[in-house]
């Protein structure tokens, strides 16, 4: 089994030694106070260790299209740039769309995706020869032929992670505007049946909101609630437009809300409802979207975003560093069950080393006032995945 | 005179040369088509060239206070943290949290800021000694004694800019609820005696504008207005709270406006009018504010917040990348009446290296969409300001 050894480097307020055993923490101790033995020892002094990004709802290979189109209403930006440009995708397109996806999150700190495309063998490839985490949906939408649902049915039932513990599937409806009842149900229980998470869109815009109430007769979660569907393996990205009793209906069932600043902001879909949620005690996370509306993949961006957005309109007390840099890594790992996103004896091995000589992340009065606040991508050096290293001092090794 | 040869970098959609002879661009000419002699050659291959960023409000040297108060009330955070601290300040210390200051705006593509603070001589030492621009202003506010005043006016009669052009004062009136009509008038007046620019806040809080309205019987705008003190020098940095009348009476006297998105958002001051603003036809330009306040000095991420935060309550088309980017460039060296902030023959000779092929300028669709949208400093190659190289490889030369 590999040991990495990371030796004197700055971890919550004192200096600490901290040991890698294969995939795991194994030990963590004052610096300098134990002698450890490992095949590779990291100097850590000058930096800082953090748990990296969980991005928990993107559409990885949507790189290809950042910045083809941007500045327009909803309607034309899909109908006459998005959807044309994603019908001539192939599958090599989506390899290299997810391969650029992935090392511009490695970058930015991120080591686990939850996506929601197509194609999806070959970005499960991607994923398991690049080191990283995901989580991949599988879709279903109505619009789907029968014998496209049964395929896709097929490849959950088949599915053996080639990873060893990094891929999982999710079963990705993909709205309550595109998958009927019927549909809803169908995925949710095929979920159930194999053990997966549901990752879908919803109340992402007031239009959809309003189609709800004239379809069904009430807003969207009450609709899935009211479809007993919503459970704590229910991951719904967006709920910007949801109210009080939406949000308390989520907190009940302990959903998982993934919240997009960028996108949200970008497309003009309005404010994310940070206090009552953060009240009820929603578990949130953060994500980026695809980068054909944010334009990127940068995690770290979306913590500060969050953290300012809540407080634009006043709240400034809203949404602290502390917790912004929690909805950005263990609310995500949580969301999945596993125990990645908090440094500490016997978790997953995940980590980054942050040059805290960097002019931004200068003076250190509150550390992670200036990771989530100050810092960008520049401020990363190494990036830890699983026990093995995927960049070191700004190079990608994968 | 020194010249620099910049060989086949992209620019504007095509390859060019550009040659820079002292601090001026001196030709510019389609890749490969002239043969130039230069004392330094860099090869553009693979890298776009685009004006650097010009932050038209900050406090340099609060880079001290970074991360030291966040997450609170305004009250709290000016008076119990920000103000004692202040004062404990040594011109040594202002010295420090400057470099550190310049450092940062030099890695995240900034050559110019116009700043206000104390302890001036050092802040000019400093940006003297480091290459990039800065407009210094002397602070004026009602609480000085007259000693003070005095001095400051004298330091004004008497300035000479070491730095043969990059450095020049301005006249910086705090704002109206800390100096009176008579310090106002004193202050403009001086300024327009000298020829300076005059620099200081206004609107930024409801709070401000309340109080105005209060003692003066009517808004900021027009106040200062009635005092006959707007003009195409004034530059006021926030205008957030400024109704439909305000904002004519702004564009009226061709008045440059600092928007700082960061801060405001942070602090919980409001959304800047933005779509009244460009109606009007208002010249607008970004700043960061302090670094207590945002937390860095990084003008990238201004153009992002910016664009961003005027979609965020629906209108989508209101300020496209390309308007971003003008703001954060060519509108500030307007507002300072310099010809920088531009890349054309005989302008000054200030430009950014940035990597294309970074992940998050991938695909290149549209440069300027990637530039705004997705880029971050860690896409910035080589800055060079008065044609002087200030970084290259990422590696500071100052």
């Amino acid at each position: 089994m590999k040991t990495i050894l990371i030796r004197n480097v700055f971890f919550k307020e004192r200096h600490v030694d901290i040991l890698i055993s294969g995939n795991r923490f194994s030990h963590i101790s004052p610096a300098g106070e134990v002698s450890y033995e490992a095949d590779e020892v990291i100097d850590g002094e000058g930096y800082a260790i953090v748990p990296p990004f969980y991005n928990m709802h993107t559409h990885a290979a949507m790189t290809l299209l950042r910045g083809y189109a941007d500045d327009m209403p909803l309607k034309t930006w899909l109908e006459d740039y998005i959807w044309p440009y994603e019908a001539t995708l192939t599958p090599d397109d989506i390899r290299k769309g997810t391969e650029i996806a992935i090392r511009e999150m490695i970058k930015s700190g991120t080591v686990f995706f939850s996506d929601m495309y197509f194609e999806i063998p070959e970005t499960i490839d991607v994923v398991n020869r690049m080191g990283v985490r995901a989580a991949i949906g599988v879709t279903f939408m109505d619009n789907h032929a029968k014998a496209v649902r049964n395929e896709k049915t097929r490849f959950i039932e088949e599915w053996k992670d080639p990873s060893g513990g990094r891929i999982c599937l999710t079963a990705a409806p993909h709205a309550i505007y595109t998958v009927s009842a019927e549909g809803l149900k169908y995925s949710f229980g095929l979920a159930r049946k194999h053990g997966l998470k549901i990752h879908m869109h919803l109340s992402e815009t007031l239009g959809e909101v309003e189609q709800c109430i004239k379809e069904h007769g009430m807003r969207p979660v009450h609709y899935l609630d009211s479809l007993g569907l919503l459970g704590p393996d229910v991951i719904l990205a967006h709920c910007v437009h949801v109210d009080d009793s939406e949000i308390a209906v989520l907190a009940k069932h302990d959903v998982t809300v993934v919240h997009c600043p960028c996108s949200n902001m970008k497309l003009g879909s309005g404010i994310f409802p940070y206090r009552k949620m953060i009240e009820a005690g929603v578990r949130v996370t953060l994500g980026t979207d695809g980068a054909s509306s944010n334009n990127n993949l940068d995690m770290g961006e979306e913590m500060k975003f969050a953290a300012l957005l809540s407080k634009t309109l006043g709240d400034v007390e809203c949404l602290p560093a502390d917790m912004a840099f929690k909805w950005a890594t263990r609310n995500g790992a949580m969301g999945f069950g596993n125990d990645g996103g908090i440094i500490e004896e016997g978790r997953l091995a995940d980590c980054l080393l942050i040059d805290t000589s960097e002019e931004r992340m200068q003076p250190l009065h509150h550390f992670m006032a200036n990771w989530v606040y100050s810092a960008d991508s520049s401020c990363i050096d190494t990036v830890i995945c699983d026990g093995r290293i995927l960049m070191r001092g700004r190079k990608l090794l994968v």
